[in-house]
């Protein structure tokens, strides 16, 4: 093959490839010369040679670009759920949620808050602010622990809860996930035993996984929350080394322990020695009168690392989240360091100034009307389409309903049935590796409530009707 | 203890942790009765006790302010590098890092280059752009694998070197180093052998300590890299799984492997069928007429992970890099979404318009010679302060020298003593597991070439000569 033959079959490759889209200017013949090394001749002979087979156009002064497609390649259609039992958690998980991104999909499935409920405007007014103001050196001031301000801004959100955390404690971390997986690596090693809560949030059983972990699943009712016999009864015969849990509506099941249970919680945990890695990405959402505590609060041994972030309650695209550390913050430091260096500079400081307009607040206030508002619409679509068989498991916090289809059914076939409609919703089985929660799934009502979503509840119910011919 | 004494005592504790320093204004009486569920008399009477105790001072018509320390804290001096050999590598690194970024200290063990190289004002100013533009769906719409815009300019980068790339094969990291983690992660279990040079960047050996495998160190030349003999030897007789190298201007040595030793290092992997990670985050540092190629741009079977960001050549601050991973690149997003979720949305969004701009290849060129004759000064410098055993490898890309002190000298000594004279140095037992580089250290040389420069060039050539004796 002659050199200029050698480039077109290049060029064409990429074109196939993606690289160059139908439309899109490719680089003139003399980039391509000294790009490619070749002489001008070679590479204007190779352009001439894609132009007279219709694969590209020159347009006078301008340049080569890629030709039109004669036949366009059609969208590919939204990822199936596979269901079959020997897929692994983990693909089940990808699978819903990138289902749950397509646009043509109603995101029923998605862990994310409507992100038309966050204060897009200032925030990206902050963001102007810190395009104005962001030296150089600041890259270098906001490596882990992290910026400075912010940390500190989140220490007094702490005080007025009356917890005394200092800003030296904190660790600014890529978004929530981030710090609870840095936490459970800072004080575990492979084997160890954890608790998590049956069911529970999808990432932590990703997490054990990861680092080779063993999971105690302690049963927790929609209600009431984690059975603190069942759990003592764990930490009496397992060798435990730590404790994943949420304690403030939690994912999937939506119950806020009680002051009560957070107390004897940590407690327990205390007189086991065992580290409490404390989920609190929700706390922000309630819709009672009073933010509810964590555990922490309970803590007077230094042994719960609280793991929060800004992602559900203000911006979750910065993806910047938190850990109080007490004297794991160094470990935490170290291991961050060792594997995404630090949380990216502008995102950081452009909170620092959005906190500091003092409007955080009542962006919350509005949020929670909003949340609670939603949900409330939700449930009642659901109560209007859903056959009577279905148990809505109400709660008073956050943007989940646990649904309970009887216990025949399986809510990972709903689930796949649905996404034939255009549908996502997240079936029991992301949260938990027993198979116990078959008949359920977990609903988002952060949404605009419209007619879309309405006929969408709608024809869930029809396809749980049909399951239960 | 009655109630607003235990108020009290809450505030001075939280004064002491430093959540409010001296000369901040406290929550108001009526903020405080709201965050404490206490009455205002409660709350007012702690206010008024701290007040008689000189910890607080009231402001007519403006609050309460935490009073000015009587003694202020001295600041922490820089930290120490302990040469201990029963220290892990992990300690060690961490307080080289940490020590160079004290602002009194010269950074020259850092791993940045100097950030006031970058085109802050240009970047800013795409910051600004989208904080005009960034709509709410952003956030869903850069979840993995990422920008689809900035993975196709990626694509192109590739194509412009004639490697075929696609789009979609791209996945976008925060950072080249969860780029490079996740890589390893996707193709190895734990246990597994995996092949580093030796000396090698220190975030390899983190990450196989990280994911417990196992290191195979082959002897790498500071001229000629890795030794390929010794390479085929170790494929021959380990069951490896996958090799972590860097092609391009090799951290810490500055090698760039010659396109005949990268034609046979991926003929052999193929051979054997382990997994190149190619760590190349400084291609874009080269000194001579032309990029240097990958590895990759030999790989027809699909078999390397090419890792690299935006890092070291135009923002360090925005944690974006990157991985074309072929095949493995949907494991990488899986292993993500389970990790930190994703790369920051405005920070992906800036990229893109700033790369719109094309203006990036102008400031690589400029970035290039300014780090050219930075290292030209350094070592210069060098020659006429360090005593005639040191030997200096130069080197033609990158911003990195490597030093060889006499074999009986240990660089650890040297970068502690360095240290209190507030210099830094990264010495050889970073870069390595084995103890074998000792007497190395390498230098970052692209710094502003100064007096102050000049003059710790001098110290660490006293320094030097003193430990001779």
């Amino acid at each position: 093959m002659k050199k200029y033959q050698r480039l077109a079959q290049q060029l064409i490759e990429q074109i196939d490839l993606g690289v160059w889209q139908p439309g899109d200017r490719l680089p003139s013949l003399r980039e391509q010369v000294v790009s490619s090394g070749m002489s001008f001749m070679t590479v204007s002979h190779a352009y001439q040679m894609l132009e007279s087979q219709g694969r590209i156009v020159a347009r006078p002064q301008s340049g080569y670009y890629v030709a039109p497609r004669a036949v366009s390649k059609k969208p590919a259609p939204p990822a199936r759920v596979i269901s079959d039992e020997s897929v692994d958690i983990n693909t089940c998980i990808f699978e819903v949620l990138q289902a749950s991104r397509e646009p043509s999909v109603l995101p029923f499935a998605s862990a994310f808050p409507d992100p038309h409920l966050f204060p897009l405007r200032q925030l990206n007014r902050s963001l102007a602010q810190v395009s104005k103001t962001a030296s150089a050196m600041s890259v270098i001031e906001n490596l882990p622990p992290g910026n400075r301000e912010l940390r500190h801004a989140i220490a007094r959100r702490y005080a007025l809860q009356g917890i005394p955390v200092s800003p030296d404690d904190i660790v600014i971390t890529a978004g929530a996930l981030e710090a609870l997986n840095l936490s459970l690596q800072a004080v575990t090693e492979p084997g160890d035993w954890v608790i998590v809560e049956n069911p529970c949030f999808y990432g932590a059983l990703q997490a054990l996984e990861r680092l080779r972990l063993k999971a105690l699943a302690v049963a927790s009712d929609v209600k009431d929350g984690i059975d603190l016999d069942a759990l003592a009864q764990a930490l009496a015969t397992w060798p435990v080394k730590a404790c994943w849990l949420m304690t403030n509506s939690q994912n999937p099941l939506g119950f806020t322990l009680s002051a009560e249970k957070k107390a004897r919680l940590v407690a327990l945990l205390a007189a086991h020695n065992v580290v409490l890695i404390e989920d609190d990405v929700y706390s922000e959402l309630y819709f009672g009168r009073e933010k509810p505590l964590p555990a922490k609060a309970w803590d007077r041994t230094d042994m719960t690392l609280h793991c929060s972030s800004f992602s559900k309650c203000l911006v979750p695209g910065f993806r910047i989240g938190w850990v109080a550390a007490g004297k794991h913050a160094r470990r935490i430091q170290q291991l961050q360091l060792m594997s995404t260096l630090s949380s990216s500079s502008p995102m950081q400081l452009a909170l620092v100034d959005y906190l500091s307009t003092r409007r955080y607040d009542a962006h919350l206030r509005r949020l929670r009307r909003q949340l609670a508002e939603r949900k409330q619409l939700a449930w009642q679509a659901m109560l209007r389409y859903f056959p009577s068989e279905v148990k809505i498991h109400h709660n008073d916090s956050g943007y989940f309903l646990w649904l309970e289809l009887p216990a025949h059914l399986d809510a990972s076939e709903l689930s796949e049935r649905a996404l034939a409609h255009h549908i996502s919703i997240a079936p029991g089985k992301m949260f938990s590796t027993s198979g116990a929660w078959r008949p359920f799934f977990r609903f988002n009502t952060s949404w605009g409530w419209g007619e879309k979503e309405d006929s969408a509840v709608h024809t869930l119910g029809d396809l749980i009707r049909q399951m239960l011919k």
